[in-house]
């Protein structure tokens, strides 16, 4: 029990201090991390050993030899004014230089150029050599781009870490495998590196062939970071391909889409669902043969979930051809738990937990708030471990540095304990859920636990408002699941489907943008509320402008956002009332950003409403935050936004079941404390109570068939009854 | 010169108190109000004997006996859900039975059904009669509207008096001049009149045909109101006419425009400006054989703008053929002022000051705060009254409950004096301007002084961010005009103008919406920027969707808003710099409701950002509030909101300068105090200085050659050098 499913980083020159830790934690693998190397004997020490491999970077001396094969970027210039009829694009302006150079082939095949200014492609332009486009016959004072091909000359994740930490070191050129030649090098490689580490038996790739789009501006501060962007994967020789396969030729605006770069939040076209089916196919067929390789000689092969991730897509149809035996991902809270730990088609899931052992934190007289860190990290991904656990967890950096806080050292090992305990009280039996909770997107199930990401883990102050949604969900005791439009239109609603969640700003995927236009799915989901089921909106759900309706389904939501066309209607409805959702509520409810100019239908029950104090004597004021709607049988509720919070994760619980007419499963495995969360176990028939506060709280915990029991936590307490 | 100008109410009951208020205040002229009658020698006590006329109520015999001569109003009912395949809808639910009835003439002709789901007409539907239009074939779970007419029983103003005061008056129904019968009535009605009030000689209308859209809900309230609104125009007669005289038969959604009834802030499409045209022509020619009428008895035809206003459009070009002599409007503030005094084509203007004199302000013991309101009052439309000023003022109510308040009487008596004497300053000649300055929307110089108006002079969250830049604008030393897109588009931009300024949200008519997708326009603006003049923006200036940019002169005003589409691109210009824009800022600044998401290019200048205090540790957050941008030899400026405050008036005035380069303007016929304005006659050679603020300042005064002086200015004080 007090054994295994924990990795820690180890050392050549740590050894023995190593084989202490692993007892104490209970620790059954070690791995290298960047500035470490695996000791030679590394199997003595544990009976997993992890080696970092990198597939595409780190061969110098094969890429300057084969500078023709190196990767592309697709990128697109700024806008550039024309002043005169003739106009000379830099292409590189404003790109990093040290990153990127131009792939002079064949610019007419493949190049774009745009006149932004009317929409227009346009044809009068020619490649003049030296990174520079001539365009002829522009018209002043429009803006013209141009989409071209880079070559990838530094490793996006090498060189920020060289950025970051002032490292000097050799600069990664990345390879292309679409090269045969290369392709055959690397699987060389592979061989090769599988000869050289006969201690090694986990393969850790960090990661396969493209990494997220991550590109440096030209004092190579970071330029453009999306970490699902699929810019780096795109090539002439991947859209020659991409023809012969698809039957029609790509276009460089497919992807570039105005500088978006059909990034996450743009609702994917077509063409763009095409093209990422394509790469989806060539990376997984392409690893699939280095992961054989490796499950010939006996090692397992493990996908580190970030650099060069992408064309994994983890929750799409082709990621199950690699065969892979475990994904391993860093855990920034409840949401990347989970985004972890749901990945089908893997023996095993590990996160990488905080704090990362380097000076930053491990230094002199800093014990506390790495013990701090620790807690934090813990308590927050706990949440999410109680309803789907991981089955490994780890550390990374250098353990000889967290070797020298004694309290740390005997916390981790209680984290260690404290999570084979819920893996095992899980082992094999899903937690009870009284509620089934679809998001409702552009993406469904292919982007399950990725909304609302831009660069991965990194806050936003557009977007934490709409995150607290999935993080507050990634703990609650309900069944959550990610449909997407296409689901709807194509099958309509799974029957087991209790409540929809639409999240997010107008436009975008979250949200959904033009498809609220469709009246296919607006009347699907208006005649599944009004049958008797719930519909939740944060911020501008539904959203698409249509005469005086924004949210097309304000019928049911009983809210809409006024956008300037519809001042003359006179607004009533801004009594604030009581309600089942708001019952635990102390205080002022944090909406985050919260939401402009929204306003109740008379027929809504406003529960609560902003007023600022500028407008005390004026009438007709406030903007709603949260309100309920009855909608035939069914239910619809309007959040303005819902940063997680232990307060803001009971509403959306409490705003769920109402809004399904389930309030009587409040009290069914339940914690009354919003800093508690209850998980059941019926195959176990165990409950477990965790505190998630710093601090010791009283609760009341309702087991499954709602009989009372007063309960004391400690702080960050798991209780099992 | 302490004689005229001034018009005060009377009462048959009042001579004697009237008689010594007029030689108290100068005035040289009484009229009735609500609830007063003229005495009969009405002439003997004044000059100008103005008596209000009611055009087309307070004929109930007539009205009675011909109940298909009453007003039509064009309405479209609530949204109707189907939930089966028969939909019957209830015409005028949630409007009040008391103001509508039903109009059943050829629904099949006019009448029109839409599936606002798909957003397609329908025509499976039939008028069931008694209020009720039943559908077939719905399409379960779509919503269903219906354009129909209804009968005006009952004035709209009347209606408002009549609830808000708990009248009990027999209620005016509202007769329809296209029907000859009643229009010959209607004149002969004048005629007699005229024979009857030989007493009076200005009539005071209020006003002619056609009332603002205004309606009232199943409780008689307010429902829907909109002082620019057409729908009340709109009748089966004159459709009919508008097919005659244009050719082609309109339609009522022309007009209902999915709901929002194509108000002030909705682009006015070519149709409805057709109806606008066709409705003018109707109302200019109809009232001026009224008018022909009075002036043949030697009376004064004078406009109340308000009420029944629809139809004259004084900044149209129509409004000339009606040969008024003069119009009067209630004045609440400097835009007020500027949108009477401005009218073309009439030889006098005239405001109605605040307070009135009814009981709710008039009260014992209430003397101070009446004194307060009048100050306040005056102080506000006193600036723009130096920049063109009304040629008459007065004020409302009950004589004789103002004549109970000593101070009240003597500080009028004061106001009057202070108004005959800017009169007379400026008489004949336009205040010095250093600077031109166009507002740019979709209206121009239709709706001069009319931007961002909902109800007439009511405050709504949504628009005081941008009222206050016409209220700066109103009293600022700086020549002011209205031009519209389609102007650009036709004759480009005129020479003189210094500086060009678009205001207000995305999508309405006034940032212009569609119109940036136009690339004539926008290139026009970039071309005239780039040759050396100002372009400033407030709120989403420039606003239309097109790919990565949301602000379709983003170049030009060095901002843009972040939509959700382009997180992914790193912004590092967050720093706030000092500048000549706001050099005069005391505190912080007041951007009312801001702007959420507005980030700054590179090669802006940030001079206000907002930063909430919850984000302290966090990185890229901010909400630029005020940034500056160079482009080309001209210059953009960017200001998220602007309420009017003295601060707001000024950093607008230094905004203007900068931007068209004229910042050495700034001293010229100024006062360095933020409290002041200073206006110069430079056919008098006189200068005026006043203290906006309630309480003394001291001010540095520059003349038109900078040469400074110091001032001491009381409270509102105005001082003539």
């Amino acid at each position: 029990m007090n054994k295994g499913r924990v990795t820690i980083p180890t050392d050549e020159n740590y050894v023995e201090g190593t084989k202490e830790i692993a007892k104490l934690w209970g620790a059954d693998a070690v791995r290298d991390c960047d500035g470490t190397k695996l000791p030679k004997n590394a199997l003595e020490i544990a009976e997993k050993v992890y080696n970092t491999y990198f597939v595409v970077r780190g061969d110098n001396a094969w890429a300057d030899k084969h500078t023709d094969e190196l990767q592309s970027v697709l990128l697109m210039t700024g806008y550039c004014l024309a002043t005169e009829e003739t106009l000379t694009i830099d292409l590189l302006k404003g790109y990093s230089r040290d990153q990127l150079g131009v792939n002079e082939e064949n610019p007419n095949k493949y190049w774009q150029v745009f006149d932004r200014t009317t929409g227009e492609e346009i044809f009068t332009w020619e490649y003049v050599g030296a990174g520079h486009v001539r365009i002829e016959n522009a018209k002043p004072y429009h803006e013209y781009t141009v989409n071209f091909f880079a070559k990838n000359l530094w490793d996006s994740t090498q060189m920020y870490n060289y950025i970051t930490n002032n490292w000097n070191i050799e600069k990664h050129k990345v390879m292309d495998t679409r090269f045969s030649a290369t392709f055959e090098h690397i699987k060389d490689n592979m061989r090769k590196w599988c000869d050289e580490n006969k201690n090694v038996n986990v393969v850790r790739y960090t990661t396969f062939l493209y990494h997220f789009f991550l590109v440096f501006n030209e004092i190579n501060k970071e330029k453009h970071v999306d970490w699902f962007g699929y810019p780096m994967t795109a090539s002439p020789k991947a859209f020659d391909a991409f023809e012969k396969e698809y039957g029609y030729m790509l276009k460089t605006e497919d992807i570039v889409a105005q500088g978006t770069y059909q990034n996450n939040f743009v609702n994917p076209t077509e063409t763009f669902r095409d093209y990422m089916e394509f790469t989806e196919k060539y990376v997984t067929k392409t690893v699939r043969e280095l992961v054989d390789i490796i499950h010939a000689e006996g090692k397992e092969a493990m996908m580190f979930l970030g650099d060069s991730w992408i064309g994994t897509e983890p929750y799409g149809d082709y990621f199950k051809d690699m065969q892979l035996d475990a994904v391993v991902g860093s855990v920034g809270g409840g949401v990347t738990v989970r985004m972890l730990s749901e990945i089908p088609h893997v023996k095993y899931h590990e996160g990488r937990f905080l704090p990362y052992f380097f000076p930053d934190t491990f230094f002199e007289g800093n014990e506390d708030n790495a013990v701090a860190e620790l807690n934090r990290n813990w308590v927050t991904a706990r949440r999410a471990m109680m309803r789907k656990p991981l089955e490994r967890m780890g550390f990374g950096g250098y353990l000889s540095l967290a070797a020298k806080f004694p309290k740390f050292i005997e916390r981790a090992g209680q984290v260690c304990d404290e999570f084979r305990s819920i893996c095992d009280a899980s082992d094999g039996g899903k937690p009870y859920s009284g509620l089934t909770v679809a998001v409702l997107n552009a993406w469904g199930k292919k982007r399950s636990w990725m909304c609302h990401m831009v660069a991965h883990e990194l806050w936003y102050q557009q977007v934490y408002s709409y995150q607290g949604v999935y993080e507050a969900l990634s703990g609650l005791g309900v069944a959550v699941r990610f449909i997407s439009f296409d689901d709807i239109k194509q099958k309509g609603i799974d029957k087991d489907i209790d409540v929809i969640l639409n999240v997010g700003d107008a436009g975008t995927a979250f949200s959904g943008g033009e498809y609220w236009n469709d009246e296919q799915i607006v009347t699907a989901v208006r005649k599944w509320v009004a049958a008797g089921h719930g519909f939740i909106g944060v911020g501008e759900p539904t959203a698409y402008q249509k005469g005086c309706k924004f949210f097309q389904l304000s019928d049911v939501l009983g809210v809409d956002k006024e956008k300037g066309f519809t001042l003359s209607e006179d607004k009533y409805n801004i009594e604030r009332k009581a309600h089942f959702i708001t019952a635990d509520v102390q205080g002022e409810i944090d909406f985050g950003e919260g939401m402009k100019n929204v306003y109740a239908l008379n027929k809504a029950q406003v529960l609560d409403i902003s007023v600022s104090n500028r407008f005390v004597r004026k009438v007709n004021v406030g903007e709603v935050n949260l309100a309920v709607n009855e909608y035939g049988n069914g239910r619809g509720v309007y959040i303005a936004g819902l940063p997680y919070s232990p307060q803001n994760a009971r509403i959306l619980l409490r705003a769920m079941l109402w809004s399904a007419h389930k309030e009587t499963e409040l009290t069914k495995a339940y914690s009354s404390n919003v800093h508690t969360d209850c998980s059941y176990y019926p195959e176990s028939k165990r409950y477990a109570v965790i505190n998630n506060a710093d601090y010791a709280v009283k609760t009341t915990f309702y087991d499954i068939d709602g009989n009372a029991k007063d309960l004391s936590l400690k702080a960050g307490e798991i209780v099992w009854l």
